[in-house]
């Protein structure tokens, strides 16, 4: 990952199995690597909101990034969450997952204690000065309440401080105006490699954000179907939006598993995270679909609408 | 507006032209029909948020309406925002704009109070059955702090209280999961007409909006410069998604004019619609840039930007 | 209501009658303002947001509003809220408001349109320079989502902008810091009489309230109670803080009644105002417990709820 | 802190003094023991919100907490706070704060990843279960963005899950239904010693929460000036009113320091912790007033404000 070879493609935030006593599961873990490598991603994201990162203890975070890092044995380059309140507590992180073997950093804006702009460009400035790995930031603020502008993404990438961005923001609008005074997609494509990565993490509207000129997605239901992700890369790369469509539709019918779990009963979190894990046992990924505490566990009847789902889109013969 | 010619393209949100003492300018007005009408767009949109519907009076909307009505002269169907809070207020409007000759209605959830999504349901099926017009759903949680569910929406198409939605939610990943409910961009463009319309107002991402499926688009920044957004739908209805892309890169680098106005100075609405209007009558169409009250009005260095921008866009000559 | 008497005291919002129509109900209306006037209050607060007037089109806030006038017929005095989106629309009802004989006016930051600190200022200097009535700022960022800051409060009381602040925000703390920077409790009572009224919408702590400095209330519950009310402030101001608590607490029991509608089934909104509504027709004052469109209404098990709580405070025997 | 011996009075959340490196200053933290220890009050709250146990490593959290143990030399008692995203770990914070001596533990809900009520009570009732101390609930939704409900409250007190709250959450009236549900302020001070400690953090309203029933306050300005709260929390309990009001307007002048930093260039965390630590320097008690990264350092000019509030407050000589 160095600069000249900015990072492009489907890179899925790694699931990470448990067992039922709630320890990281490494043999699955290990099985999941290949399941994702094998559907040709272009990356690895460990440690991040889809791996239960904010559930993991530090010595869990260890387990699970030493094993996704040993199994991926270089074939693609692995990112690794250093997810924390503030900038001393993610410092520890950063130097945990250096020390792993993680090829890049993924950090977001500081949370639960309320910061200013100014604050998050210091906090990322630290990250970056202190930790001798590619940095990129994690707009996210359904879980850190706070939104990256479109000025700060541009001042740090500017100025060396990030290699890109993960967004999941949901900001589609803000995303375009980054990628447009970034140069476009076609200044992006056409001229040299770009040093800043834009990836999305809205996989619903992964073709749309591909044909702005995103560099690639980082999508959780990617755990679930890395090739459909990748075949939906290598549509719009080749210029066949029809096929993307399609492959993206698909993809949306699929993403319905997030719901299996009733609104009233538990959150969205553990719905659609449970969702993936059991999807993974059923696919024959992971021994369990154990999402760690405090989250519900989905039903068998809940279980059901995630087969069923699996069913539709392929994954899972027809019955 | 027949239930078998469902609303397409290009349906810019009319901005409100008013002179210094703050009353409507009827003949700036019934330039810019002209100036949109002669641009292509496929419909118009008055008395929405851009028109600054909320700041004008129960006069100045009948005003406005009977002008854009009797301007357009049957040429492109009008829809009409009927915006208030609550069903009783709504009808109110709602009566006056089938009065004033509208061919559909816009309507948002309820605000002010906090209602229930009952409740919201409740609210578009009484206006649709006490007012005989089409009835368009108006999804804009900035403004009502309520967001339509894609389960919502999609029984408010199924049973036809609703004719369309206008998305203004930003929420890019959730309109996809509701086209694709609505049987995805393929089952729609190749089977029989839909009986219902989809209407993005994410003016930065249309090219994405309408790979994905979209009817239309309704962009604030169609205001400025309605035969770009005509021919950037144009592009992506022809299949040319690389004319579709630059077009809407331009219209992006032209929409940063909605930042004219300092942050620390003024609200965002009215930077953003100052900015539209001075635009506006820099193009020669608006006699006056002012906004409604309590808006503070643009600087003259404010309004160079957006001169600037226009430059940039091609819409003034370079200097 | 002249500079010199500032309003102090007890100032319930007037909850407003439906008949089963949903017109307003003025022989209800006349009998409520009795019900209360007798009950001892310091003034009637018509049209504010436990009058549903976001629910009430403009010829049914006026006969609201006429209703409550001629039925008070001077012993008390009469604040009606001006409530809209933003200025222009404000002044249209406040002008009403003068013509139907209203001693002050409540006004709201603008909503709907996301507008900044300045531009709130400039609304309320606008309608006070332009309608010749005392002007009170209701903060209420439950439903414009927006709060005046101590600081915009302090400088439109300096200027005479304001009379007063209808405080809804629960911010118990800002309302705090107000006070004290008016002068404080002593200072305020022991000097001069304030020129500047503080009256909180926090009918759950007014005991407090009272004790802070506040010189008056706006309960909503007072429109079911407001002789409680009265016995409340009256304890507070004789000194008898034990006698405040007790009534106080046995308000907030009484207050349970808000929740008498299920939270899955319909808004709080109309469970609160519902109850309410139904409170008062148990106590025969209102003729129909109709809350308007498009809010639901509540069941039998909901109304025996609120009969439940009416016999707990002894405001209806014991069976 | 046994059962009968439900916590009351003033417990301070300990500021922690920091080197210039960032590093806890254990000698000035000892010192400060001694400031709040001999200023009279009844527990200390280690790594609450205001010692920054946000921005804190694991290895400061630990010698924090054994400084201040080992410093109050069981005086008084002391609450721990184990806060983190989620139950695994806050269980090894929680672990951990039992080896270093804490007599009871301070815990918010989840954070990061959105929950389920459902999943908050899970967690409360596992850590109760696995860390044989007393549990505070530590309701604070400015910083983990959701409200504990009343009910959830009083399921968690009932069962025994909770031995307290600590209530950040600015509801005075959600907590006032708390305190009524709970048996009222008679019926708590007259009866036998209550189990569930009610703790109010709103600490401008100490008087007011005393009044209606609380049993106690964590004031962030209670670093600055123990005596303060104490002589406040004496005054309410001796009945005498007149003098808690006077108390509690001298520390709302007092807290103005808050705003020393402008709100432009820094966060409302930097500048109201920053402002207390420069006090507790100004005051003799700390060495440095440095906070943690990222937060922004007070300006001279924002000091010079904050010792303008020492000298106003008798706290230091007026010059």
């Amino acid at each position: 990952m160095s600069s000249s070879q900015p990072l492009r493609g489907v890179v899925p935030p790694v699931c990470t199995p448990l067992d039922t006593s709630g320890e990281v599961d490494t043999a699955s873990l290990a099985r999941h690597v290949e399941h994702l490598v094998s559907g040709g991603v272009h990356g690895l994201f460990a440690l991040g909101s889809s791996s239960e990162v904010a559930f993991l203890t530090d010595r869990q975070r260890a387990v699970a990034l030493e094993t996704v890092v040993e199994a991926v044995a270089g074939r693609v380059p692995v990112l690794a969450g250093a997810i924390d309140t503030t900038t001393p507590r993610v410092l520890a992180h950063a130097e945990a997952a250096r020390a792993a073997g993680a090829d890049a950093l993924v950090v977001t804006a500081p949370f639960y204690a309320r910061t200013h702009p100014v604050e998050i460009a210091r906090h990322f400035r630290t990250v970056r000065s202190r930790v001798d790995l590619p940095l990129y930031a994690y707009d996210i603020p359904v879980s850190v309440h706070s939104k990256l502008s479109v000025a700060l993404v541009r001042e740090l990438a500017a100025d060396g401080t990030l290699a890109g961005l993960k967004d999941s923001s949901g900001d589609e609008g803000g995303l375009r105006r980054l990628i447009v005074g970034l140069g476009g997609r076609h200044g992006r494509a056409d001229g040299p490699a770009p040093s800043f990565s834009v990836l999305t993490g809205s996989e619903l509207t992964v073709d749309a954000a591909l044909l702005a000129g995103a560099d690639g997605v980082v999508p959780g239901l990617g755990n679930v179907d890395p090739a459909g992700y990748v075949r939906l890369y290598d549509a719009v790369r080749g210029g066949d939006l029809d096929r993307a469509v399609k492959e993206q539709e698909r993809l949306v019918e699929l993403f319905g598993m997030v719901d299996a779990g009733p609104e009233d009963e538990m959150g969205r979190n553990s719905s659609a995270i449970g969702a993936f894990k059991h999807a993974l046992r059923l696919l024959g990924v992971f021994a369990h679909g154990t999402t760690a505490a405090p989250q519900i566990q989905l039903s068998d009847a809940s279980i059901a609408l995630v087969e069923e789902r699996l069913r539709g889109a392929g994954l899972l013969p027809v019955r």
